[in-house]
């Protein structure tokens, strides 16, 4: 079997139009080719998500490798601002366009072609799983965790496992990342009881509490950041009344904060905290606070180690930049994949995804390719 | 001269449909009774604003007692819900319906009965001056303001001043003003920079500044009171953002204050006490903070003494009931009067002031004559 080409595969897969949660012909595709490369394929669908797992190799192999990724893209926006057609992989000088160029076709055509190269060429000791979803930009309940359900379920296992989502911010090779911080939100109302602002004894005004649990909160650091971790930071994003009259004091007021924090809380021990300090202000104040969190997603790390050590130094080799270890940026499906095995994320660069005219230059398709086989070599040897 | 009933004068009043700005001939039937009388009646009309200026007696007598009052109207809201004619000053189970019942034509047709009484019964050796005024409702400032400019350049004296405005809340004779808090309104806008809520470090918020700006004001105690005026309020009226996405920093957000200060302060001095904290604010948090301050009215007082004493008593003997001195309330052109010479003011319950069916009961108008002809009688004894 002929080396897998990763351009024209990642052109193939743009020409799937699978927005979430449409399969578009893309998983069918890359089960066409993993099944001829000698994977065991099954398609793990729930509700309307189409999922796709595949193994090559001893299914009881101690030493097994894993690749994640998704196939399904965000919606064009606006399709007439596009001077490229969204769906037609169309190359200009050396840049192939298309929804999904960079986040993330590219990455899963990368790693399925070094993956195929590998068992076809020099099958290695030791086993090779493919999980890729149809909903890592929907609402991720029925994609990932569907696959990590059904690996379970049948007792499939990694020992480590790559994500290959875009990871550096402007030049290839820069950066991976090992984790991420964990993100919520809390909406608070606060109620009082309206009056006149000439007697504001006969009122209860909720203004004064809001200020001050905001300040309370927004000025408090949370921690000073850990091995792995920057700061957690606190934003406090809108603070609303709608109050339009001077000589009213009104009822109700609203305010929304958003947390993004490392591994020194949880989600729950920052609900806990905020609680304290609403119980602490309701009853210096009289009025009533209700809070309502909402936890996005937990923070996690793989520790720097076997696996980012193997990555990075195929970076290094592959691209000639060493990569800054990193737990920035927002969710990626690494979240779920974290329960299963050690996992880290490296992938090309991320900037033009979900924009107009999204697109990945030719050559980093092929370093990427490069990279991902690299690490396979490396890894089994 | 027969005595003048206040009950007829006010109906009459009543009949002159004079909404603000218009005269409704409300100024021409009082000037026509006055001038009867042998007062010496001007006109003091200012843009389209028709005021009263109205002398009896010698105009360099040292003693001259002063009345103020308005003859125009608030408009009649929804008309379809008044269940007697708005402009019909119809009596029914002893009590007068019709815009101006309380506020203030009773009060008008008091004091001008009580003065004519005085004059042509038992002529004092003194003078009376009445100011009446068509733009009380209104911007109030083409009327008394008008009135006392007139004065001015033409020499004329009020001793003292009674102003003949609704003063009880419930009960009749229960209370006089010796005064008024002062009023301000506190416009606060805070200019930062957008972001993304996961970097904070890369934008500016600015809500932390706000939170922490209201929280400052509101937490402080502006004064516990004076002698005649309750402790100083501030009420933070509302904060304002409108951002609906918790993923986002916003750049910008607004706050509004409204402060009713005694006389331990000025619009001056609190605008001086909120722009250190305003700078204070900014430069701790680079936040860019405008303020904008409307002062609406300084703060006010006729301490008690021999005018605020003279009208207690009458209250008393006339009805019983012995009136609380307060400055409480809104404002009244008593805050113009001020400046001329020791100002109070006596009138009767203003409950249905503004409202649709506004009424008063008759026995309250003959009652505030009696009260306003035993003022007269002891100040000129």
């Amino acid at each position: 079997m002929s080396e897998i080409d990763p351009v024209k595969l990642t052109a193939d897969l743009i020409r799937c139009p699978s927005v979430t949660p449409d399969e578009g012909g893309a998983l069918v595709l890359l089960e066409t080719v993993l099944a001829q490369a000698g994977f065991d394929c099954t398609r793990v669908d729930r509700g309307e998500i189409c999922n796709l797992f595949a193994r090559w190799g001893d299914k009881n192999h101690p030493r097994s490798f894993g690749f994640n990724g998704h196939t399904d893209v965000v919606p064009l926006g606006d399709e007439t601002a596009w001077t490229m057609p969204p769906f037609g992989a169309e190359i200009k000088d050396g840049i192939m366009y298309g929804r999904g160029a960079t986040d993330m076709k590219s990455g899963v055509a990368a790693f399925v072609a070094a993956a195929v190269d590998l068992v076809t060429q020099t099958p290695p000791d030791g086993a090779l799983i493919i999980t890729i979803t149809g909903d890592e930009e929907g609402d991720a309940l029925d994609g990932t965790v569907a696959l990590l359900d059904h690996m379970s379920e049948t007792q499939e296992q990694m020992s480590v496992c790559l994500v290959g989502e875009p990871t550096c911010p402007n030049t290839m090779g820069e950066m991976m990342k090992i984790g991420r911080r964990g993100s919520l939100n809390a909406f608070f109302t606060f109620t009082g009881v309206q009056g006149h602002a000439a007697y504001p004894h006969r009122a209860k005004n909720p203004l004064p509490a809001m200020a001050h649990l905001m300040d309370l909160l927004s000025s408090h650091a949370l921690d000073t950041g850990t091995d792995h971790f920057d700061a957690s930071t606190l934003a406090v994003v809108t603070m609303d009344t709608g109050n339009p009259a001077t000589n009213v004091i009104p009822a109700t007021c609203r305010a929304t904060v958003n947390i993004r924090f490392n591994d020194t809380h949880s989600g729950q021990s920052l609900t806990n905290w905020m609680q304290g300090l609403v119980d602490e202000v309701a009853s210096a104040t009289g009025i009533t606070i209700d809070m309502s969190v909402k936890v996005s997603g937990e923070s996690f790390v793989t520790p720097p180690g076997e696996l980012s050590e193997l990555v990075s130094k195929s970076v290094l080799a592959e691209t000639g930049v060493s990569p800054t270890l990193s737990t920035s940026g927002g969710t990626s499906d690494a979240r779920f994949v974290q329960h299963h095995c050690p996992v880290v994320e490296f992938g090309l660069v991320g900037k033009t995804m979900h924009q107009v005219d999204e697109c990945v230059p030719v050559e980093q398709i092929i370093q990427l390719k490069a990279v991902y086989s690299r690490v396979l070599r490396d890894y089994f040897t």
